[in-house]
């Protein structure tokens, strides 16, 4: 057939063994944070009822979910009127279900399903992937894995702690040592609007606010004031574009900002109390940085929000996340606070690969290939296979006989780091030949010593 | 908003904590043993295009294929002609994309696309999800994760021989000791059509005999008849229906009923040189049964092909596969032979939850919940968190503060099998309170004595 038949969509991947090895290592990575944290694991399906994720990403989401021609006789429910109307109107008369767009609507769904039999707090993590439309470029897909954990059903900011204390494990556990968390409060963004007497606009100034990394403050500035702002409020709010530091720096300015703001206060003392738990969790919290300007898009969230960045590299945020006060009140379970984090694993991919962080020596998958020079020696191998594996060696026996430079150019490729050969000679003397192909050595080992040595590395 | 947003579609699952856990524990356990054998991962997309997909699955499998509607107004290629015609009509206009449908169509797409960079022998491990928009049943799912192993770019019948000792290792691993591997051979069922002078009706016997299990022998000749094979054909069929043996009990009557057919002396001698390899291992091939009707659908088998089944449990096979001589043809590489197996993670689910095999002690989240019973006391407790998550316990702090029974409730609900209490007493007396919640006992340990005693439970 034609070759035409190869491709895979656009903003989609296959992931070869080689990238899985490094992507494996991240997942097993955050998994192993989370866990040792008690969160515990949960799936949802990947097809939901379109009713469960319509509405909750606004316009532009819902034009990005992926919709699933129902089964059988998708037109039985469709008219030739709905049909001339337009895809707009046929489409929720073909199609019931769509693909997962998130993963916290799932979860939202999940938890007002399952509130009865869930012992509150619940702490979940989710590794799963998601799909989105979108018009596909560097480093934005259509079929990605989210990696989250959040805790519900407690509003202690102990949850947030130790999210930070998570962020800290993950980050130090990949290498990435040199990161910032950023830190605000949607208080302190309610508290500005009250300060800069804009009450009750604290959303349209977060909108602008968000894009403050990109267009700089100058641009924000404007577009406040095509928003309607005033040129007083603006000025207020000016300075307030260039804080970012430590608490301890930001502590007192922010303190006196919002003196005369409730919400402003609330913000102050929530962020105070957190960092003081990690304090005592004997977490350094140099690299929290308090950022009155960290906007993170509108979403749910209610209390802090925070993003992770690697410093010194050109790369958005490897992680976020936040608080919210509602999440599943939209599927009738309300007033259930959490607060979660998600890790972007393609970004932190991307960077460990830049900075050469993976440890090649995790990353190999036999360790050992038998070579057998012929049908006797092949008997001989085969039980040779077996011991190795007892011994928890990841090893395997060349299946083809011929020319050595096959099964040494496998290995090579596939990154084997120990070739064995055995031959009459070898069965001889019980000396097997034991090449370590990254040195080019050689060496004649008893298979007892074959295995102590295997098994040395192995740890 | 109305309750009836919280449904899931027909056929799929949430896997909350409990389940997950013992998900894991079967993934890891599989997955382990594959790496120990010197598979390596692949994961492809979920989304394919239709033109990889479609015709691979028979007219059946092209109707049980979930299409994704085309992003935005996907009625652009589509006339009120094409709407009038009906919805076959109209679905290659309107999709373009589905959901895999299996592991094996993709990785066969994905052998053909990378062929040149791709060091073969080829062996890879996949584990995902799939979807097949199937009448939803007892055991049917409309999403489930497949587990497979395949070797290509070699005919190696030591390659069989490793699946076999997989699949040994696998069940072992998982406590499912009396298991039995039914083997047979495609040529024998070529030879068999030879032999009772059937040559070239392979397919036709093979569709039959295929429903042995479900029909019984009687029907299944009954069925061959109204098919137009003759008494005297079916009359020497008849005995074989009933052949299952060890290879040591079927060896010869087999080579006696297959003396004049290179079939069958091929499927023989394969067979028995599988057999060789497994004894070679050092591995019993006492679970191995030879079952000359085991047909395993029609699909695109040449070899060798088996199932596994655990005795004494009433539910079908667990795992299954075969070899293949041009699984990347259709994909326009030819001539690739590989051999690979399935394991069935669900039905493995359901029979060891049947039996109880999965171990309670490996199942466990967290290791300890602590308790402050005041702020004071939080801090004290959020060192000793530290430093058990520093040694490798899984551990977590009760959020909120109260009374007992809640945290109690949330540890047994959770099964976290210690609480520590951590009050002003346990502060000035240096000894915490340890209560083991399944046998209900407590004492009181200084926080060195907990974290040995914790870290001894964990190896």
């Amino acid at each position: 057939m034609s070759s035409t038949h190869l491709g895979i969509p656009k903003g989609t991947r296959d992931f070869g063994p080689h990238v899985m090895a490094r992507r494996q290592y991240i997942f097993q990575t955050i998994q192993g944070v989370f866990r040792k944290f008690g969160f515990q694991p949960l799936e949802t399906p990947s097809i939901e009822n379109l009713s469960v994720l319509t509405g909750k990403y606004g316009d532009e989401g819902d034009q990005l979910l992926y919709k699933i021609v129902d089964s059988g006789d998708f037109l039985k429910k469709a008219s030739t009127a709905d049909f001339e109307a337009g895809y707009k109107k046929l489409l929720p008369q073909i199609a019931s279900k769509g693909l997962r767009y998130d993963l916290t609507v799932p979860f939202a769904r999940y938890v007002a399903m399952n509130r009865h039999e869930i012992v509150f707090p619940f702490k979940r993590y989710q590794m799963q992937p998601v799909w989105r439309a979108d018009r596909p470029q560097k480093g934005r897909y259509r079929e990605f894995y989210q990696c989250d954990a959040d805790v519900v059903g407690t509003s202690s900011l102990l949850c947030e702690a130790e999210i930070i204390a998570m962020v800290h494990e993950v980050f130090s556990a990949l290498g990435l040592t040199d990161y910032t968390i950023h830190l605000n409060h949607r208080q302190l963004l309610v508290g500005i609007s009250e300060v800069i007497g804009a009450s009750g606009r604290q959303t349209e100034l977060t909108v602008s606010l968000d894009k403050l990394d990109k267009i700089g403050p100058e641009k924000v500035l404007q577009e406040l004031e095509s928003k309607g702002f005033k040129k007083d409020q603006l000025t207020k709010l000016e300075p307030l574009l260039r804080w970012q530091g430590t608490w301890k720096e930001l502590k007192q300015p922010l303190q006196t900002f919002f003196q005369n703001s409730n919400s402003g206060q609330k913000g102050i003392s929530d962020i105070e109390a957190i960092l003081q738990y990690v304090k005592d969790m004997g977490i350094s919290s140099a690299n929290v940085m308090v950022n009155v300007s960290l906007a993170r898009g509108l979403a749910y969230y209610t209390g802090t929000i925070f993003e992770v960045v690697v410093n010194n590299v050109k790369m958005g945020s490897l992680g976020g996340g936040g608080r919210y006060d509602d999440l599943t009140g939209i599927f009738g379970l309300p007033n259930v606070s959490g607060v979660g984090i998600s890790f972007g694993v393609d970004r932190i991919y991307d960077v460990m690969a830049q900075l050469q962080l993976f440890p090649v020596e995790k990353l190999s998958f036999s360790e050992v290939l038998l070579v057998a020079l012929d049908g006797e020696s092949e008997r001989y191998a085969l039980a040779v296979l077996s011991k190795l594996r007892r011994n928890g060696v990841a090893s395997e026996l060349y299946p083809d006989r011929g020319k050595l430079k096959k099964p040494l150019n496998y290995a090579n490729k596939k990154g084997v780091p120990w070739v064995v050969l055995i031959g009459p000679d070898e069965i001889s003397s019980g000396k097997l030949t034991v090449k370590h192909m990254a040195e080019g050595t050689q060496e004649q080992l008893a298979e007892e010593q074959l295995v102590r040595l295997l098994k040395k590395k192995r740890n």
